[in-house]
């Protein structure tokens, strides 16, 4: 029997998330003030805008702007580590004597990543990150993206102190880091659920906390198109929901342009040729099967059915204004646009009167025609097209081996498209779907007794997030094709009003798997009990930062580890 | 074939959430404009302090109250009904010309209540409204509370225009209500996890917009001791998770005194004797088998494990104060004092040297007298005692017929519990239990392989919360002892952050379940399809007034009624 009643602390853990690669620090308490100066060394050598030419932000805005957000999270964020220490512990430093930290020094190196990027140079992440004994801070990487995840990181080094200030008790800390796959993202579905623009960004600012870097907006779907093309008013006009809840090329850019500030590349999916029917209400003559009820079951997954006509010139012809008004204005922020293709009804295609078949052989031709001219007129500009796994596991398309490819049915299906020599996306609605767990948003019609309720059920708690590997079933051999993956948040039960707490803090749990790998430097399984209260102290910190993340575990469980085992 | 682009809106159809009794409705416009009169008809009828001597407002200060939040809700919250008409569909009153509500008279009237509440008269919450064709409304009741309730149900007749102004396109109305059930209750677990003031007077506000009246707070369990007990300070001092994060005197008449005012009776419960641990941080001697590591399995059903001594005096004179202390504080705002006794561990009485056993047949006459004395002493300061079920439904205790007794387990035990003659509150953790489905708080320790993460599982969709009749199973002659019932809030994974969205809408279909009862006026079980739309049109209204309730169905499932339907 062990008695609970420790009354000096345990010494203190780093809560670092997601986990660096490496990483050592000391027990030396030092203090941080508001006038901390941020110095750039040779701050000329940062204003080259990296890669893409207009638009962006240059190394020097991402980097400015981060210290600005530093300095946000470390002075204006009040997190006082209480819950993770015993109860009626001291475990706060003396008020004196303070030993202060003098100054952070920001300047470029060369990257010693193990991993650079394939995509993109300027995405390079690689950084270190150390501060000495006596207060200097010096932090450098070859990007500004890198700089800003070693300020990131650095903002997870303070606390609050009850008495005033703030301080970090790990002095000196040594961090060298960089993130194990290039794609960390989140899929958010906009089309469902309107979200307004302020969400949005507000999301970009949690991800980028959490060193997510790709925000793919899942932005038309069959229920709603609030994405304006100015080219096509009706379009939004009378397929958005209620004429104010569309995104304007204004949102757009300023969605973008956050995420760029922020280290998130943000890139938008069309969803097709299914998840379509909301371009009935401007064009119904594009659109076939729409809206079948109440037998909406055969043509679709969800209602309402419809599909755009496959072998339409008016399809066609729709298609490329659509693309050719969009694409210009969101390539100078992205290298990627997704173009759906999950969950296609072959029997809606029964009704179009350019196929009138619901076969798949049949179909198939028509649809690789569809597919490549979308994808053609993409790289035309300058677009790297993504499309949804079916599209190879289902209907075997003929792709050229650019084409990026989500899988959301896990190992089997990211093995299959590595060993066709695409690159995947991975995804697994076992364990990322962040929506399921609800229950039924259908209303059932059998009365009491046909009541499961249970949707997609059940709620994928963080540790079932945690646990799912990018690379599981994956060929050895085809592990490089693996660029990473994204969690989803499917919006038939989620708007912006209870968006945090369904994300947060399980999408952190897919990210720790993204940048710190799904096993430690042991090659282990990471540690479920160590990652409960790590995760919980990141959670207090979003929390701090306004973020509505949901608890994991009560204080009981975090103020001594062990005291929860199952 | 069905096409949904109905462009003209389907007759408006008004969502009344609880739904009242009696009601008929118009199809005239009706404005209403900020500088409305809301006249009290002879004020000094009202200036009774019903029942309750000290401490509790009187019925004019809670009409006066109800007036204020009932004006915010109508002109402070901005609710644009664009979720329920057809998308693009002209569904707004024009601007002229406008007919405007002329005055709000509130009168006192005998109740035609055909279900007065046995407790307390003052309670009785029959109201009638009526809401004239040329703009006079009528509110009468014979108490506060019922002109309070009316107030909300008026609230809830009116819209934003979304070129200014509130309109309601239902004129006449005339709605007669009163509630199905007396007892209509939350209970909010304030131990696991520390809930601010602020965040439980938000939750009283809620409830009230609900029609639910009772709050039932588990101020204390075996994690926390957070409920300040003055003449024994060291109890919430070394007990409470952390210094600040107790409830003072002060705080529980706020929250009381806040209740009274929304019709929402806050009542505390002390669990014991198990669910006690944390008074072991202040008097160890007090608790056996405190926090038994790692095997705390074989001594509570979470940990800690740890139970009040059973035939102890140093625990008879502790609890004598502890109620002396709390009594006379809480009695003026309530009837009520909840004992618990749910969940108690026999085995943790091996270690209790009062008793030295864990038999049952050995422990029982203690339990008997243990919790007689309480409930002695509760009766003498003018309390009525609750217990949970266990205390008849495992300890078959003798208890005094004023006891209610709780149940968290269903039907069966509701119909025991009023066989032997108790009032019942009902409850069932298959379908109110608020917190489930969140997956395992309690770490694994048989690694990746061992997890279901189901924890209670599944989540309890709404449509679960709303088909439990709280007299299932009950024998016909005893339904008048069921008072009502209870969701449950219990906090392992929920803590203000998080809350919202977790208790609301779902604790809203129970409060109808409770309220309106679980069938319609014809005997029928409620129609889910036509629920799902009213319930997502008050879970519109609850985010207008900054409660961050979930959506339970997506835009396009409202639009028009039973494109959703499974």
């Amino acid at each position: 029997m062990r008695l609970a009643t420790i009354l000096v602390s345990l010494p203190a853990v780093l809560a670092l998330w997601p986990q660096p690669s490496s990483l050592s620090l000391g027990k030396g308490t030092l203090w941080i003030e508001e006038n901390i100066k941020f110095e750039i060394e040779n701050p000329e050598a940062w204003k080259r805008r990296s890669g893409t030419p207009v638009g962006l932000p240059t190394d020097l805005e991402i980097i400015e702007n981060s210290i600005k957000t530093t300095k946000n999270a470390i002075f204006q964020q009040n997190f006082v580590p209480w819950k993770f220490h015993p109860r009626n512990a001291s475990y706060e430093p003396p008020m004196s004597p303070k030993q202060t930290i003098s100054k952070v020094s920001i300047r470029q190196a060369t990257s010693k990543s193990k991993n650079p990027p394939t995509e993109n140079k300027s995405m390079d992440e690689y950084y270190a990150l150390s501060v000495t004994a006596n207060g200097d801070v010096e932090i450098s990487s070859s990007t500004g993206i890198g700089i800003l995840r070693a300020l990131t990181t650095m903002s997870q080094l303070f606390y609050s102190h009850t008495k005033g200030g703030k301080y970090t008790p790990f002095a000196p800390v040594v961090v060298r880091d960089s993130p194990k796959f290039e794609h960390r993202g989140l899929n958010l579905d906009v089309a469902r659920n309107y979200y307004p623009v302020r969400s949005i960004t507000h999301l970009i600012d949690t991800m980028s906390t959490n060193k997510l870097n790709k925000l793919h907006l899942h932005i038309t779907d069959s229920q709603s198109w609030p994405l304006e093309i100015p080219s096509l008013p009706d379009l939004a006009a009378k397929g958005a929901y209620s004429p104010g809840l569309v995104y304007t090329p204004n949102d757009i850019r300023e969605i973008q342009l956050h995420g760029a500030l922020r280290g998130v590349d943000v890139f938008l999916e069309i969803d097709m040729p299914g998840h379509t029917s909301s371009i009935y209400y401007a064009y119904p003559e594009l659109i076939s099967s729409f809206n079948v009820q109440p037998e909406w079951t055969s043509f679709a997954l969800e209602p309402p059915s419809g599909t755009l006509k496959l072998n339409s010139s008016k399809v066609d012809t729709f298609l490329e204004k659509v693309l050719a008004d969009l694409s210009p204005r969101i390539s100078p922020y992205t290298n990627y646009f997704h173009t759906g293709g999950d969950e296609v009804s072959q029997s809606a295609y029964l009704r179009d009167e350019t196929v009138k078949t619901s076969e798949q052989l049949k179909l198939r031709p028509h649809m690789a025609r569809f597919i490549k001219r979308n994808h053609d007129q993409l790289r035309k500009a300058g677009l790297t097209p993504i499309v949804w796994q079916e599209m190879l596991t289902e209907w075997m398309l003929p792709m050229e081996k650019d084409v990026v490819v989500q899988a959301w049915q896990g190992g089997s299906a990211v093995n299959l498209i590595t060993q066709q020599g695409h690159k995947a996306i991975a995804g697994n609605q076992e364990n990322w779907y962040l929506d399921c767990g609800q229950g039924d948003w259908l209303n059932p019609s059998g009365g009491k007794n046909s009541y499961p309720f249970t949707g997609c059920s059940p709620r994928k708690n963080w540790r079932m997030v945690y646990t799912y590997d990018p690379l599981d079933q994956v060929d050895a051999k085809n592990h490089h094709l693996v660029i990473g993956g994204e969690a989803h948040i499917w919006s038939e039960q989620i708007d912006h009003i209870n968006m945090d707490p369904v994300v947060w803090p399980r999408a952190s749990a897919a990210a720790e798997v993204l940048w710190s790998g799904p096993r430690d430097a042991n090659g282990k399984d990471r540690d479920i009990q160590e990652a409960a209260i790590r995760l919980s102290e990141f959670r207090e910190r979003m929390v701090a930062m306004g973020v509505m993340a949901e608890p994991i575990q009560m204080p009981f469980c975090l103020q001594e580890p062990h005291q929860c085992d199952g």
